[in-house]
């Protein structure tokens, strides 16, 4: 059984290098990269979260040119990937879009760079994913990190990216990649 | 036991759409990105491979606002994994780098997108290198893949990044993070 999984890309409301709470860039690199993991992993959809015009607006055009326009011409496999894209001004409009389609609600799991109190591991969540049905929205932050008010209120938290290092400051469109892998991946 | 790893992102020989051979540019967020992998994963060092003068110094510039400069101050944390980073002009003066270092040739490991003849599994890969003393050098191509003379050179194969679509446009920033975690990370 395939779980109808979705992943969000939170860039407000996260915490920025002292802990205050910011709205940071869309960049065009986690459009492209996330979508491409999106896709090679069948999720459902990608939500890129912002709550700036400017932003929208932005994200907007270059799904255009992906989609419709010089770059589907040019590399027409990601048209399929971009396809996956919608831009929500909050995450919760995101979720209400998923619960919308599905039918139901999903199940927001927050990661963190850290280690959060009752955390889930990766195996568990994974195992959970195919026997309990979804939809599953996987959310990721910007900045430094998902802000106390969506891991609040998420229903469940992913345990950090353990390394053998101890380590991990990877970037978000790694630990995009990484994350789906690990839930999504073939054994 | 922690297998010696290198990794190469191979810029030239390389093939393009058409399957030509070409040089491609170093972008800034390959360096990065792999840099954070890399570190996250304890590799040992990461290797950028560019015949071009015009890259060579482009690299060294900006491993030096990372290392040293105002990045260094900005974002201390980068610097762990801006300090792997090395400079390359062909695969084979990373081997020899890699080989003088560590007093023997490493064994290198050829990724590709497509499946090659002969390929070997992750799960066989990452019980050689428990099993086995490295180095390894894990290379990985730009543009359309690796040339054929370096897959025909290379001692092991390593099959593609399976998915449940069986479709497999990964960023390589991407298919690094997700090869190192099957490698090298913990279970």
């Amino acid at each position: 059984m395939r779980p109808e999984t979705h992943i969000a890309l939170v860039h407000h409301p996260v915490l920025n290098k002292t802990g205050d709470i910011v709205a940071t860039a869309v960049t065009n690199l986690d459009i492209h990269d996330n979508a491409r993991s999106a896709r090679t992993y069948g999720v459902a959809s990608y939500h890129i979260v912002t709550p700036l015009d400017a932003q929208v607006e932005l994200v907007s055009r270059i799904l255009g040119h992906w989609r419709d326009g010089f770059g589907a011409r040019r590399v027409p496999t990601r048209v399929d990937a971009m396809n996956l894209v919608r831009v929500s001004r909050t995450l919760e409009d995101a979720i209400a879009v998923i619960a919308e389609g599905a039918g139901r609600r999903p199940i927001v799991v927050a990661t963190a760079a850290r280690r959060l109190p009752g955390s889930m591991t990766y195996g568990a969540l994974r195992e959970r994913m195919q026997n309990e049905p979804g939809p599953y929205l996987i959310v990721f932050g910007t900045g430094y990190g998902l802000s106390e008010a969506i891991i609040g209120s998420a229903d469940v938290l992913l345990e950090p990216i353990g390394t053998p290092e101890d380590w991990n400051h990877l970037s978000v469109r790694s630990a995009t990649a990484i994350t789906l892998d690990r839930l999504l991946g073939e054994r």
